[in-house]
């Protein structure tokens, strides 16, 4: 049989995360290549417990009947208040969409706005799976470029004018690859320069939560002074990924009409993970992220060292939080072609290249420290700088 | 702020179906209008057992971390056993992708095979949400006419040659919206007369195992030589709509490229809904569907007999499985018109127009009998029978 496939499939491939996933269910490999929470942080005696008494108690019959698209009421209220920890205030019930987790709000949010050809602006580089699903949308995407403080305000503005994207995406926090944090000032440049020319903005949240070290920074969305922004954030890295829940928050029109998309794609999140996730959040969420932060820090602070002792030559980021460091290897080394030696010696990680919008920057590499315990990041760092050596002919 | 929508938000609406969900709330009110299984027949003691197992068990962290898109091995490779009993066989794990609903499975499909203005085939009058969700993909639905037996082939081939389909979609067991189900001879007729013009074919079967009298036809998908058939059946009806849960089976090319598509939608389906499904498949599913079945068996029965009674003048289907009974109204009368009437007198139901590809048949309803119990199955099709003669002034 030829099926006769849609014009997106042609730029769709697995993407490079969801593939790798499967290479490392091999028990000797040492991940750096994914992007999963510490499995020691997953609250599992908790969460039991929760499901338990939701079950036998009297929300069990909401949890097992259809619910509607928008989530429960009583859970998007208790999200309205949630969000107000990152600086996002004044959000009531009809300004959030409960998602079945980050991915779902990304693809809600590009169904809502992108038309085949249609441009979006990211920083270059950006999140793999924004761009995979972009693609899914046949729309562009345009790097933007970016400093330590965030995006380089004036390249934005080059390129609003230039491409009139219908949208900006960002993960402005720990940002996924590079783990970098955007400063308050560059927030509100960001939020006033899109305002300005009218550019819609997703704003990523998966990992604001997680920091370890220095002083947090209010969302993007806390300066959005026009209903421009839409912010999304998930219990895939705080509670579990495998519930699958998260929310979008903007202003009630567009979320109305991530909802109307949603109840095509999923109809709803599901319900149990939805209690789940309320009772967890009014719960045990404070104190639960607070103790898992040392074992965050620890990894990550594992990871540094390593890097120093065994490669020094490695440029590489070093952030105050969420899952990620993004390197350089030495002597333009390409990451793509190593990836397999270094599965070979059973260590693996995520080439850089693939973060980018236009592809390029073949010498960068993503390295992820939540998955593994540091006697593993010690090893596999180690074993990831002899193959280095060998290639470059010596430590250099 | 001004968001500038994709093209494809003008052709959606929230689904007729959705958004009734929500005036039905008012617990006044005897709705007729959704599809909701019977909540009796909701096991949450089962649920909440085998929820506690597993969260306390070796499947815990599995559950809590991340998935693959595919879904769970076991789970697939039980799906894939499953399927048998409608005649499906010699399925593999990698013929079948776990979907969050047949819902999920039926985006996945036109996201897959879809571009804007492509023509997809229906039966005529066909799932209301299935139209929707083509529009989300700006495809065109083109009604194939049917009869008590199933689709009419001579004009199924027509419209083949005429309008050069993508896909056919069809609910062979039990239609939403009417009830009816295909005869083997004329599955067969689809599957040869697809198969010879190299049509790609969606069969949904949310209901088929909701069998309450007359004999099992096997799956249109049995009758496949060729691959063209994908088969979406979901847990919605026979377990619990809640938790989200199905599967699609066709052939591993085919099933390959919805993954990917899923990978960018939603990731994975909840990973514990997976589970919970898998054992309830496992211990509980047959003999629940047993014991169910008399209840649905009893609703139906008391809405045919009250319509005998009250409204002997509605021509309607008299099904022997599934949520619905498909009426026509006496007189040409407007049954859009009429619902804010009917909602106002306490009862609700879907009109008919809403389910067919070009509109239209504006006299025709969809009567929902598994969510009401017999009194008010009673109570209400009186109430909407005094409306009626109302309206037509007097029975005739």
């Amino acid at each position: 049989m030829k099926y006769g496939y849609s014009g997106r499939m042609a730029n769709l491939n697995g993407t490079a995360t969801r593939e790798i996933f499967k290479l490392l269910s091999r028990p000797e490999i040492i991940s750096f290549a994914g992007g999963l929470p510490a499995s020691e942080c997953l609250p599992k005696k908790e969460i039991q417990e929760i499901a338990a008494g939701l079950l036998g108690g009297k929300d069990a019959m909401r949890i097992l009947q259809y619910g509607t698209s928008e989530g429960f009421d009583d859970f998007r209220d208790a999200l309205a208040h949630y969000v107000g920890k990152v600086g996002i205030h004044g959000v009531k019930r009809e300004n959030t969409l409960v998602i079945s987790g980050g991915q779902n709000g990304i693809d809600l949010m590009l169904k809502t706005l992108i038309d085949k050809g249609d441009t979006v602006l990211v920083e270059d580089p950006t999140y793999l799976a924004f761009l995979q699903i972009l693609n899914s949308y046949e729309g562009r995407a345009v790097g933007v470029k970016s400093n330590a403080d965030g995006l380089d305000i004036a390249d934005l503005t080059e390129k609003i004018k230039k491409h009139k994207p219908k949208l900006l995406y960002v993960v402005p926090t720990f940002s996924n690859p590079t783990g970098k944090t955007y400063s308050a000032a560059n927030r509100k440049a960001i939020a006033e320069t899109t305002a300005k020319y009218g550019v819609t903005v997703l704003e990523d949240d998966p990992y604001g939560k997680l920091r370890f070290s220095g002083e947090s920074v209010p969302a993007l969305k806390s300066f959005d002074t026009c209903g421009n922004i839409v912010y999304i954030t998930s219990f895939s890295k705080l509670i579990s990924p495998g519930l699958r829940t998260g929310v979008a928050v903007g202003e009630s029109e567009i979320i109305r009409k991530m909802t109307i998309c949603k109840q095509g794609t999923d109809l709803h999140t599901s319900n149990l993970s939805q209690l789940i996730v309320k009772e967890y959040m009014e719960k045990y969420l404070d104190a639960h992220i607070k103790d898992s932060l040392p074992l965050y820090r620890e990894r990550k602070q594992a990871m540094i060292d390593a890097i120093d002792r065994y490669m020094p030559y490695l440029k590489h980021t070093d952030p105050d939080g969420g899952l990620f460091i993004f390197g350089r290897l030495p002597g333009g080394l390409n990451a793509t072609q190593m990836l397999p030696q270094a599965v070979e010696r059973n260590v693996a990680y995520i080439q850089g290249s693939v973060f980018y919008a236009g592809g390029g920057h073949e010498d960068t590499i993503r390295l992820n420290y939540s998955n593994a315990n540091t006697e593993q990041i010690e090893r596999g760092i180690k074993s990831l700088a002899k193959l280095i050596e060998e290639k470059i002919g010596g430590r250099k």
